[in-house]
Formats: C-alpha cells, sequence, structure tokens
C-alpha cells in the first residue's frame, strides 16, 4: 500500500471529499500537589462544575435544535455526572481527606469510575466510560484555563480526523461536516454509530496511519470500502465527486418513498421495521418509514435506574411503544443482561468470559421473579397494540418451553388480578447462538417467529469479540458461515410456516439488501437511518436473481468476495 | 428431588459404592500484627520453607512409585514455588518493608499472585493458581503448627468428600479411593482430570448438597449420570455392586486388547490416538494403545520457560514424540495463546472475553517471528517421524494460505542453510470455531486433514465458557448442534478425499463412541486412558446402524436425549 491510500474499518457508508481538520483534544497535564486549604479547593471545583453545567446546557440546547432529542441526551447523561455525588461528591470528599489538588483528584476518581465502566463489554457501559472521562476532561480543561477546540473551525466540506471522537465530540459537529476518519475505533465504537446516525461516511481505526494525514490535506474518504485517499490527483477527485452526486440522488429519491412498502420488482413484500433502545427513538423511527419495531431492547430501563424497574415503569415504556405503532408489529426483547453489566442495585458476579456467560434468557431463567415482572410488564402493555415478544441468547427447546410456561403463570396470574392482557402476544427468539441457527428447525416448532442477531451470531460464529479492536478485522456478518447459518434458518422457518427476520446491524447495510432477500428473510430491522435505502434497495429487486446471488455468495471463502458479489 | 439424591455434574465415568470420608482442608485463621524483628520473622519463614520442601520432596517421591511421573511432576510444580524469588522473595521482602507476621504476610502474597494468575482463563495457568494457594495453605500450617489432612485415613473403598480438591490432594490419595464428590468444580476442573487419569468416577459440582453428606455414609457415585445416593437401601446397593462388576470385567477385557487395531464389526478401522501435553505424557499414551498422537499441545514450552523457547528447544521436543511414536502420525498443534496467557517474557494485552480474542492463529500471523521459529523446529524435528502439523482456530481461507506460505518460507530457509527437513508434513486444521465447521467444504480444499476441537467448538456453539460454573450445565458437546457441525465437517473431508479426526473431549467418552463413528469421524484422539475402552467399543460397533444413531441423533432437542439414545 503505497503512502497516500490508507486503510480502515469501514464505519460508515458514503463517500465524500473534503479538507482534513484534526479535531484537536487536549488533555491537560496534571500535577499532583497538596493543598493548604482544602475547603478553598473544594469552592474552586464546585465554581469549575457549574461552569460546565452552563457549557454543557448550552451544548444540549444547540444540539438538540440542530440534531434532535437523541443527540442531546448525551449532554443529560454529562449532567447528570456533575450532579451525582458517586462522582463530584467522591471528588469533593477525597479533596478534603488527602488535601490534594482539585485536578490530581478529579482525575483520579474520574479514571477509577471510567476503569471500571470500560471493564464491562457492554455498548452502554462503555458509553458511559466514554462520557465520565469527557466530562472529567472538561473539568481539567476548566480547572486550567485551557480552551477546548472550537467546532466553528469546522467549515462546510471539512473531514474530521482525530484519534478518537467522544459522543460529544461528534454531537458538536456543525452542518456540513464531510466525514471522519479516527486511528482508534471498530464498525460499533460510538463513532461509527454516530456517524451512520449523522449520515456522513467514516473510516475508523486506520491507527499509525493518522500521521501521514496533515491538517488541510484534501481527503476522499470511502465509508463503504474503508479507504482513504489523501491528496488525490485531479481525475480521481471529479471521479469522487460524480459518484457522490449519484449516491445523493438516490438518497434524494429514496426518503421521498420511505413511507410506502417495500415490494420487490417481482412483488414480494420485506417488512422494513426499526430497532430502537428507547421510547425516545420512536419519532425518528417513523419518519424514516419504519413498518414497526423489530428490536426494542429493554435494557435501557435496567441500566438507567436504581432498583429494578417495577412492572408499572416497564408497562409504562412498553405502551408508549405500543401506541406509537398504532396495530403494528413490535418486537420486544427481553431483558439481555448478565455478568458484563453493573447494575448499582444488584451484585452480578463478573466473568471471564462474559459474552460467553450466564446472560440474557439465561439470567432470566436463574431469575424467574425478575423475569415475570418484565412478562407480566408486556401481557399488560400488549393490549395497547401489535406486541411480539422476543427471547435473547436461546440455544435449546427447553430455554423456550421454560420462558414460555413462565409467560402462561405471569397470564393466569394477571387475570386473576383483573388486569387486562394481551390475547395473542406472538413469542419468538432471537436466533444469535450458533446452535440456535444450526438446530433452527427444531426451535422453529416452537415459536411464532425468529429473528437473526447479527452482531452476537457473529461475534460466536467466528469467535471474535466484536468490542475487540484486535480482532476487528475478522468481525464481519457478511462471513459466508454466518450466511450460511442465515439461509439455514430462514429455510426452517418456511418449513414451519413462521417469518424470520434479522435485527442486527447486517440487516442495516444497504450493500446487503439483495443478498439477504436471497437468503429469504422476510424482514428486516435497522437504525432507523438507513431505512429509506433499504426499501428502495428492496424496490429494485427480483427475486430469483437475489437467490442465485445468495446461492453464489454462500460458496464464497471471505466477507470481502461476498460484499464485491452485492456490489455488482 | 429427595434428599438422598443429589445430581452434579458426571465429570468421570464409572460407578462406586462406599463410605464418605470428608477431606478435611484446614485452613488456619490468620491475624495480622506487627514484629519488631523483621529479620527474625523471615529467619522463622525461612525454616518452614524449608519443612515445606522437605513434605513435598516426600511427597514427590511417595506419588512417583506409586503413580508416575506425571503426577509427581505437581509437586515439581510446588517445590519450584518455594524457590521463585518472586514469591517467596517477595515475601520476604515484605516482612521487611511492612515489619509485619509471616502468616500475614505469606497470604497476602498468595492470594495476589493466585488472583492474578486465576484470572487467566487458560486451564494451565488456572491450575498454576490452585497450586500456588495450596503451597501457601501448607506454609500457613506449618507456620501455624497445623497438621495436615492425614491420607491414611483413606481405607480401600473410601469416597473421598470435599468442596474441592487441589492437585496435590488427588495426588495423595492412597490406591483404593473409590470415587470422589465435590461441591465445586466442572467437567473441566482439575478434580475431573484427575479423577479419570486415576480411572475412578467423580460427580463434581453439587453445590451446598454437599452438606447432606454426613461422614461414614454409604454413597453410590455414578460418575456417568452425575447422581450420588446417600444411604442406598440394601437393593439398591446390590444392583450397583453387580453393575460394578460388569462394568470391571468388560475394563479388563478392552485393556488386554488395547495394543490391536480398533476395527468395527463390518471392518472400517477406527483410528484411536492420543491427546498429550507434553512428552512425559508419551509412556502412558503407548501403554495404552495409542495408534499415533492426535493433538500434542505445544503451549508448556511457552508456559514453562522464561524466554520464548528457540528452535532447538522446540525442536529436541518435538523430536522426542516423533521417535517414541516411530513413524506413526503425530498431529502437533502450533502455538495456541493469547491475552488470557501471562507469558513472564511477553506483554499480551488483557482482553475482556479472550476466548473471543486475539489468540492462536491469530497471534501468530500477527507475530511471524515467533511463528516461523516455531515452523522451523516442527520443520527440522519432522524427519524423525510422521510429522502433522496443525493450525488452530483457523476460520477462513485466507488464515490457511498465509500461515502455508509462512511455513513454505520457512522449509526455504531451511534448505539454504544446510538444515534436513521434513518433506511431506501433512497440514490440517483444527475445526474449533463454528464458522469453520459450516464452511468445512471451503476449508477442505486447503489442507490434509481437519480435526474437530470440540471443547472450544462446544463453547462458541453454545456460546458457553467451558470455565464458568454459572453455565455449566449448558455446556455439553453431545448439543444436537455441536453433533450436526461435527456430521458437516466429516461429509466436507469425504468429499474432498481428507480424513476428519476429532481430538476434544468428546473423543473420549466412551458413551459416545458410536455416535461419533455414525457422524463419520475416522480417527478420535482422547486422554490415554480411555484408549483401551474406546477401542473396545469400536470393535462392537457396526457401521450401517451407527449412521442411523447418529443420524437419530440430529433430529434430538437436547443432550440429554443423545446421551440416552447412545447408550441403549
Amino acid at each position: 500500500m503505497t503512502a497516500d491510500h490508507i486503510k480502515g474499518v469501514a464505519a460508515a457508508p458514503g463517500l465524500a471529499i473534503g479538507q482534513a481538520v484534526r479535531w484537536r483534544k487536549d488533555r491537560p497535564k496534571v500535577e499532583k500537589r497538596q493543598v493548604d486549604d482544602a475547603d478553598q479547593e473544594v469552592l474552586r471545583l464546585e465554581k469549575i462544575v457549574d461552569r460546565a453545567k452552563e457549557q454543557l446546557t448550552r451544548l444540549r440546547e444547540t444540539t438538540r435544535e440542530r440534531m434532535g432529542d437523541d443527540e442531546a441526551g448525551i449532554f443529560d447523561a454529562h449532567l447528570s455526572f456533575l450532579d451525582d455525588p458517586a462522582y463530584i461528591g467522591e471528588i469533593k470528599n477525597r479533596i478534603r481527606d488527602k488535601k490534594e489538588n482539585a485536578e490530581a483528584i478529579s482525575e483520579e476518581v474520574t479514571e477509577e469510575m471510567a476503569s471500571m465502566l470500560a471493564s464491562l463489554p457492554d455498548e452502554y457501559m462503555q458509553a458511559r466510560a466514554d462520557d465520565i472521562r469527557d466530562v472529567g476532561n472538561r473539568i481539567l480543561l476548566l480547572l486550567s484555563g485551557i480552551e477546548p477546540f472550537d467546532p466553528s473551525l469546522l467549515q462546510s466540506g471539512s473531514i474530521v480526523i482525530a484519534d478518537d471522537l467522544a459522543p460529544s465530540d461528534t454531537a458538536q459537529f456543525p452542518p456540513g461536516v464531510a466525514a471522519m476518519v479516527t486511528s482508534r475505533g471498530s464498525k460499533t465504537a460510538h463513532a461509527a454509530i454516530m456517524a451512520r446516525t449523522l449520515g456522513i461516511p467514516a473510516v475508523l481505526g486506520i491507527g499509525d496511519n493518522l500521521d501521514q494525514i496533515q491538517e488541510d490535506d484534501t481527503l476522499i474518504v470511502d465509508g463503504d470500502e474503508g479507504n482513504v485517499t489523501i491528496n488525490p490527483d485531479a481525475d480521481s477527485q471529479q471521479k469522487a465527486r460524480a459518484e457522490m452526486e449519484r449516491q445523493q440522488e438516490l438518497r434524494r429519491a429514496a426518503l421521498e418513498k420511505a413511507g410506502s412498502d417495500a415490494v420487490t420488482a417481482d412483488g414480494k413484500r420485506i417488512q422494513v421495521f426499526a430497532n430502537i433502545g428507547r421510547p425516545a427513538d420512536l419519532e425518528t423511527a417513523l419518519q424514516n418509514g419504519a413498518e414497526g419495531i423489530g428490536l426494542f431492547r429493554t435494557e435501557f430501563l435496567y441500566l438507567e435506574n436504581d432498583h429494578w424497574p417495577t412492572e408499572e415503569e416497564q408497562a409504562d415504556a412498553y405502551a408508549k411503544v405500543l401506541k406509537a405503532f398504532e396495530g403494528k408489529p413490535v418486537v420486544i426483547r427481553t431483558l439481555d443482561i448478565g455478568g458484563d453489566k453493573d447494575l448499582p442495585y444488584a451484585d452480578l458476579p463478573t466473568e471471564e468470559n462474559p459474552f460467553l456467560g450466564h446472560r440474557a434468557i439465561r439470567f432470566c431463567l436463574s431469575n424467574p421473579e425478575i423475569f415475570k415482572t418484565q412478562l407480566r410488564a408486556l401481557l399488560r402493555a400488549g393490549v395497547h397494540g401489535d406486541l411480539w415478544i422476543m427471547f435473547p441468547m436461546v440455544e435449546n427447546v427447553s430455554e423456550i418451553r421454560e420462558a414460555k410456561s413462565l409467560l402462561e403463570e405471569a397470564r393466569s396470574e394477571l387475570e386473576k388480578e383483573g388486569h387486562a392482557v394481551a390475547q395473542q402476544p406472538k413469542v419468538g427468539i432471537m436466533i444469535e447462538v450458533p446452535a440456535a441457527a444450526v438446530t433452527a428447525d427444531v426451535l422453529a416448532k416452537e415459536v411464532d417467529f425468529m429473528s437473526i442477531g447479527t452482531n452476537d451470531l457473529t461475534q460466536y460464529t467466528l469467535a471474535a469479540d466484536r468490542g475487540n479492536e484486535r480482532v476487528a478485522p475478522l468481525y464481519d456478518a457478511a462471513h459466508p458461515a454466518v450466511l450460511r447459518l442465515v439461509r439455514q434458518t430462514c429455510d426452517a422457518a418456511r418449513q414451519e410456516g413462521i417469518i424470520t427476520g434479522m435485527c442486527g446491524e447486517l440487516a442495516g447495510d444497504p450493500k446487503m439488501t439483495e443478498v439477504l432477500v436471497g437468503l429469504g428473510l422476510d424482514e428486516l430491522s435497522m437504525s432507523a437511518g438507513t431505512i429509506p435505502e433499504v426499501k428502495e434497495n428492496v424496490r429494485r429487486i427480483e427475486t430469483a436473481p437475489a437467490r442465485t446471488l445468495a446461492d453464489e455468495a454462500l460458496t464464497k471463502s471471505d466477507p470481502v468476495e461476498i460484499r464485491s458479489l452485492s456490489g455488482k
């Protein structure tokens, strides 16, 4: 590879051309020193915390205006840290105890909390580790009197380059940022998710190659292939611009038709649903033409609370989503936590390999009271719409039967208590453990639907932790083994007359739509932003050639060949 | 379940009847106190360390006489800790620094080192954590003047019950111990491995139910089913004794014929090989009729050294095994380490989910110098016998091609340097990542043989860490999904005209021999002790009914049904 072509992780699709601007992240050098008057030092900290709150409140408002509630929520999280006695309170106490300066103590407490959070491989908790480091850095900058990077330096067409980008960084992107390139990060990094939300191309994980890019270099960023070209010649630039225009035109057309059904050219309807993580995500899903919710993750109720969420709290949240979708399918996944989560109100043992541990349905079946509270809440909320209940991480028939029997128990209890309950909620399972895909024919007999969770299915099938950057090059859902398991699952479902959906990242990869339809999926669920494009893709597809394409993909030996196949 | 039947993990097969004897493990209560004369305290420790060495040397000799070199080796490991400056040296330094008593400091340092080791999910390293705790406890007992449990209390027919059993405990078992039952431990625990080596039944992981067993209770221990019956009635006892005699007769017959080939009743030869962890295991393998080595793990060279093992050191070890097997196949697996290992001479980053991390072939391909040293050693040793080189954790074609090209590079280097090298070593892969099994047809075209590693294949396919006791009930290689992947692999291999072996625990499970033959395996490799029985099983099998049985197993929904099938 020559110096002017860099390869990284294709983290958010699209093509961009623009000027490199380094997102400068100062990290003040902190020296520990004793202070004579600890109370005075605490006061100094308190003033800084107030200024940090002002900054964050302002950022929240401008973000809300420009990007919406979800993105603004990042700053709510930051603000809540500034009110958290376990954080700011601990810093103050420790300043008094150790009589050391606020900079040193803030850094120490921040790093302790962040390491603790970062050791938990759940993406929500890791995001929180990033959040607290981000807040800690803001406090340090303010304490040290350093001005943070000024995002107004980013002119339209700028390509942000950085070691890494925090949620609060990307939220400050002014409109017109063309792309992002970072040395750290993988497909599942926060920066990747954010880039996809913003709809800008991103190439992450380029490592030390970042140093080859100089400020103001012209870059072509190809977020589909993971390529960055430094100072391309005029011809390459022209080609890139033409391709960008073509893509933009396609996007415009897709968004116009987002509200219509996705039906293949030869008449097969593919349901295109949205994945959501909290009720607040509903609006974007509806705007982008989601025909239902294919995955409603319920972990936020557990992770953002200081107690096991009550039946009422849960029923309210579920009802909100069911009502908003007015009788369209809403697939709610039951609790998926395990030893990698740190719930302040529960003592979950840590595990050596939490992704291979006691989590999801395993945890729920061992904790029937916690599980039944959720099942009761689901059944009660189910009267407000078309409820589909989905159990995660199932790998054998007994688990399904046990879960269904608890569901029946919950129903009869509720009925005895005089509650209205959902009469016919569909009951299904995630196909994400390889064993479930391999024995899908056996499991399909027990359920009303199956939904393939490609993120976990990929990491188990390839034995590659999707949070581990060292194996990031191996982690690719388009691996032929994963696609074969998808085909096997679809075939098993068709045999039993039930539908198969897909709710992992792969479902929202527009390059893979034809292959996925060809594999036999009936429903695709994805981040709201990609719905219009995927729907439009479906409309261009004919099922017979799609099947031939998928058949061909299954004979390939690696993901790269498959992606290039479907790019034809 | 009534109080007199206890269910646990079936950890070592066989049936036994006998009297419960609790293996008392005192752990002196340690109180921290300041000492005036730290040098005096260090002297006191030194004397105790000398006494511990005497005890251990004696234990080593009696163990060597009674059980052989391998078992005696446990005490070598203990003795080496007593000479380790990082351990005893650290205790002495800390006594001097903190001026605290030897008991408190020993306990502190032991626990630090043990926790560090125990956090590494490799079975060798975990065994070392157990070892150091064991040594630490010996020191504490001696410092406190408490006599350790006297194994001569165990009369013939005793059934040892304990919370857990350390390597040094089981090594002290006098002949005639009938079985063991522990509250902790899983199929892969040290105690389980030891029980299988000793050939006595073991039921582990019975948890708090251990408290239901009183000293001198009569127990029936069924190590095949994982059942313990407390104080059975006369009728049950009689039945158990009759069954024991029948089993003993079978074992005797099997051992007599261990040296002969294993050929099914209708004439299909199944090769029965041994798994070994170090050259010292050779003798037992040969005695039990191993027709080759199906898995020679090379990690001992890396884990038991203070430097990356040199080409010479490795070539010597490999040659030893190749020579001992005089032209019979010796499958040597290339290095399988990763972020879960703590090599004193290498800085491997820790990972959140090391089993899903940067290990085995992934590590080797990223560290070509280390890998090539091993490949060179293999090629040089290969002139002494029938060398089969096996790459672990392969999941795609590129990995195989890259590894093979490094092998060719090594060969041409060696030839240029004038070394004799193996001309036609077979090159194969472990099938242990689900993706490899699912795409075995693609991978089979690139190699000379495939060997299914059921331990890893099971843990990935079922997403259940085999070292995690909380998911132990899920971890079962006889899961239909695993067996389907085995069948798929065998079919793919036959298509390409190459052979498929199996070198995981499943291969040595005598109850599964018929199913495995029916699935299409050509070679089974296992712990030496089970070879005679498995060979004898093969001789009783006819391939057509075995295939029917296997076909039936593949339709089942859980391992229990499959095991009962093949028990018919």
